[in-house]
């Protein structure tokens, strides 16, 4: 399963809210990928103008590149991005909703890490190996030109991963899930240190609701251009912890059927999603990992697997009040958010939602 | 409500396993305490003949009183501690079994923090302000003159103390429970370092059983000499996190009836627990804590309250799935180790237990 | 030696910058203290006007007394401050020096935990137990009726400590010193928690020179209404790292003499700072702790000797290069910062700098 | 400048104590590298004959290589390793003695990481960069046939590295060393987290004596067959702090000549080593990495540069004591450990210490 050899010049994308922490994971993973080269950074008002390396406080453990640190950041508006076709926004929830749009009508596809329009009934909430065929919302969408597409919160792709083959084979009734949440999800500057040391805080506004409204609908139908939620109940808990990447989830499910527990590491080992034909670039060779062991899986140690875009499953064991309960880890800034979006726009890609542009590259003068 | 005034001498009191992580907090405890004094330190046969300041790793922030860390530590043995009628042991689990009935058989009473003897059906499995009636079970011990009553495991106290007025209100059907709990659990040499740093652990051995069975047990109702266990369904998951002292637990309850906020947090204000007319010295002014605020509990900054013997609560809120979810807080080596046995020595006395003395001081000659 | 004893109404004192780390820890202190009462809290402008409850992040393990909660937060100003005769600053360095001015030329006593002034000619820096005497260059202010004395930078308090008790016996130097600081010393907001799990970060902005120019004055003569300097070189490097509380120092001096070993245990020993006799109520039983022990003072346990306000000592091995080297430990939030500038305010009115009250309380009508 | 190319089988090598912390980066090296391949892994008696995926608690971060986790452990005895040419020592000091010398005596080429002979007067003590020439020790070895080279204690080479191009360029006569020093440097269960969370500890043991030791050894020169000792003076202080891996050092030095900034910054960047002609597989890019900005290296950021086997220089300034002070970090189980053991095989296979092979392969029947 190889993906089409791409041709001919690289797709020119921006990156919008480039300074922040998933901002940074995007240019990261923007700097070598093999489809999609960087036309745009875009930041606040406060850094525009200045090179990228001068305005980031660079977090990541690879250096920065010096071909990208030269770039002068642009202004956030679409007038800065004249040249790039696709847009990935890591904007805060302040401003993504009009800018959003601004860049959308403007023509542009938007691939958005941000919650703004996660939930709009034309916009799809995709996570590739669930959901691809939810893209067809497009066809409804009125931004003008160009189109959104959304990718769920951090906890909510890490547990929507290990449901789907859940869902698909056995049926899905109730979920109750507690995470214990990495910093990074809530931004460089988010959480003081001095709450997170010796300490956890056992709050992250607005998460729960999050978790609970995005997976009924990323698990739900769409007929007729609308989307059909998921009956599923699910009851979240959220917690921060001091750790740097990688959101753990102790999940209880209440299936369907009753299956035995070999039934369930099945379902997991044999899940291939349907975008498994089209091979895309940041896509995990295996989806869901089930570890074996007692204590595992560790965000420290696993939360990289498969370039931290798989999810890894663990501690399968019944659950005294539903069906089985296990623990679910995945990295929250590159599966849940700019390795995430990625692989969304290589979906929009190589589904035809970019114009003039497909799988094996330019395909329009 | 003020207890009645000791007079007359202390009661001498021997402290098994006196070095470890719960050891330690014994013997700050007992320091300075009102009806209690130190007449013997007992530890292993690596540490006995040596001072206690020189053999015990000395974790806790106050200093080591001196005329404290000069005894010298004696074999674990009842024939060490001939004049202590008490023994509080903080024995390891792979030799709490034959010590503590030793001591038991010599005539001591054993107040342990060990999960040896916990689930015995003549062993009383005892939080004060919840089930102090299940002390009766005494009567059909037969581990010769002396008796053993038990401390639930940590994390089992933190669950029960707020569960308990809401089973004497409104009945419970079903708990789920996802704890994050913290290092000084598992001993001083417990978990290394390199697990704790930009990590979580989602593992801590026999810790879900334990609370499963144990919860059972305290909220059982006690007839005829037997426990009879409460039927309440308990789902558990547990997580170490990187925190010195302070379990938190997110809960979810199922209860009898459906009732308003308002009744919930009525009936944690308004608990007052049967012991409360002892006024034994170790219990907390205030059993349970509600706090107003977001992101409360936090185990840094609330795990003292009262002395370390509260229990805290916050986030009350419906749940999707069962009734109503919150957090708890409570400090597991005071509330949920060594303090809460304290007060169940306290107990002890109060209620006759121990040949001898009363919750005046000594009875007899 | 006890102090006098406080009789009639106790003297109302100001607290600037109130809502942040020191400004806590002032709260905090002030809450119970014989001769001080709060009389005003002064915050930021978006504070002012609330209860200090609701603006204040409260992070002190201890909770917040009701009856200051409930305070209402006044505009940093003179004005808001008429009815207290000292105020102490916690401000930010961005306004300390405006603010200070203002206040002093109002006719307050500011006891100033900020830098603005600390290096000014005519303004003592005084750390009570070291250089009590230098009080006397208030006669040399001109701010009006009023007076600014300062509190040294937590990092050179904590070095001139245990400097103190060598300088006067043996002579000094050269001292080099380098420091791993506490997180609180930033303020709550100061550091963010991805920079501290799993790191360290080798600098703190302009805390080398402070070191290197306050130590110089501390320790220098104050003659015919100036400072002298010292004369001592000092090479100091800082770094920040995942502590909350409590700066260590890794220090080498070289000595006027090369004296043996026993002679520097002695010189901390037998030091009686020339404040002793005023029994002032926050000094410490003891100003300078030699530890025992291969691998102490540590952060976490030794921080709290003596409320806080001790300097510990440890490790005290000969130099290759300098004389001796010794590892010291301050806390940075008692001693080095809320708690030195209310010892230092003490004194202040057991010298009789503030008009109408001495050590015994009320003097004029 | 490239290494000659390798043709024919890989030279196998043992590695002993393969289960610990440098063990295990030994096996995560050696699972990919194009000149030696694993022949035998040695460990305890208690691991020998478990496969070693079963025996290890495996902390990487990369997934232990199938092929290599069902390798049977042997017991750490010559006769192991009978088909190994070289041994890669990481054995505890406690047992380092005798085994080694018994590898050698065996005809093995043991390449150590373990202190035990480092200050042997015929044991060349060598980091390739710096002091390749030490090789010329093993002529007056007598250890049979085989032989033992070693590389320094981990902060011995994390401060010799910067050290090298000052003393070849402008003389060094004294350094003053206080170090920051990561968990992994004590082994997996070396430091327990209760002491790593919130704190710090100020003393590693034995560590500040072998920084002043081995660093005038590496330094110093060969002649007839016996070292002469640099004469530079050292002091170093030691921590222990919450990092996982990454030694910080803030080091002071007196150089012969007092030349200006510029020229310290030339002499590091201009640094080329002897040994860089000869391209090793393990060698790093660039020795030494001078970093622009106020507040790096910092260890979670920077430590993996170059493969983990950088030094990374920052924060060049005056000191007011002796001549430049400077902030350096290197990789400590890296650079500091089995990364600098395997680079010191790669050397001696290239020198010819190897008998019957080169770098370019195998040499002889």
């Amino acid at each position: 399963m190889t993906s089409v050899a791409w041709s001919g010049p690289k797709l020119r994308v921006a990156v919008l809210g480039a300074t922040g922490s998933v901002g940074q994971r995007f240019v990261s993973l923007l700097a070598d990928h093999p489809w999609f080269e960087i036309g745009a950074l875009c930041a606040s008002e406060r850094s525009a103008g200045h090179p990228y390396a001068d305005a980031v406080r660079w977090m990541q453990t690879t250096a920065l590149p010096p071909e990208i640190g030269s770039l002068e950041i642009r202004p956030t508006e679409s007038a800065s991005a004249n040249d790039c076709v696709v847009a990935f926004s890591a904007l805060d929830a302040t401003i993504a909703t009009p800018v959003e749009q601004e860049f959308a009508r403007a023509g542009h596809v938007v691939v958005s890490n941000a919650g703004a329009y996660r939930m709009h009934p034309r916009v799809p909430l995709v996570v590739p190996e669930v959901n691809a065929d939810h893209l067809e919302l497009l066809a409804g969408q009125e931004f003008g030109d160009g189109a959104i597409v959304t990718n769920p919160n951090c906890s909510t792709i890490g547990l929507v991963l290990p449901l789907k083959p859940l869902v698909d084979r056995f049926g899905l009734l109730r979920v109750h899930v507690v995470t214990l949440q990495a910093l990074s999800g809530a931004g460089i500057e988010g959480i003081p240190s001095m709450q997170m040391v010796d300490n956890i805080v056992p709050f992250i506004s607005g998460e729960e609701e999050k978790i609970e409204s995005e997976t009924r609908k990323i698990l739900g139908r769409v007929t007729g251009g609308e989307v059909t939620e998921h009956e599923v109940m699910i009851g979240a808990q959220c917690n921060r912890v001091p750790v740097l990447d990688g959101h753990t989830a102790c999940v209880s499910v209440e299936l369907g059927d009753r299956p035995p527990r070999e039934d369930l590491l099945d379902a997991w080992a044999e899940f291939v999603p349907d975008t498994a034909a089209l091979a895309l670039p940041s896509a995990p060779k295996r989806v869901i990992h089930v570890l074996e062991g007692d204590d595992v899986p560790q965000p420290r140690l696993h939360r990289d697997t498969d370039g931290g875009m798989a999810a890894l499953v663990g501690r399968v064991r019944p659950c005294p009040l539903l069906s089985w309960k296990f623990v679910t880890l995945s990295h929250n800034t590159l599966r849940g958010a700019a390795g995430g979006a990625l692989l969304l726009g290589e979906l929009a890609v190589a589904r035809g939602v970019v114009p003039g542009w497909s799988a094996g590259g330019k395909t329009a003068p």
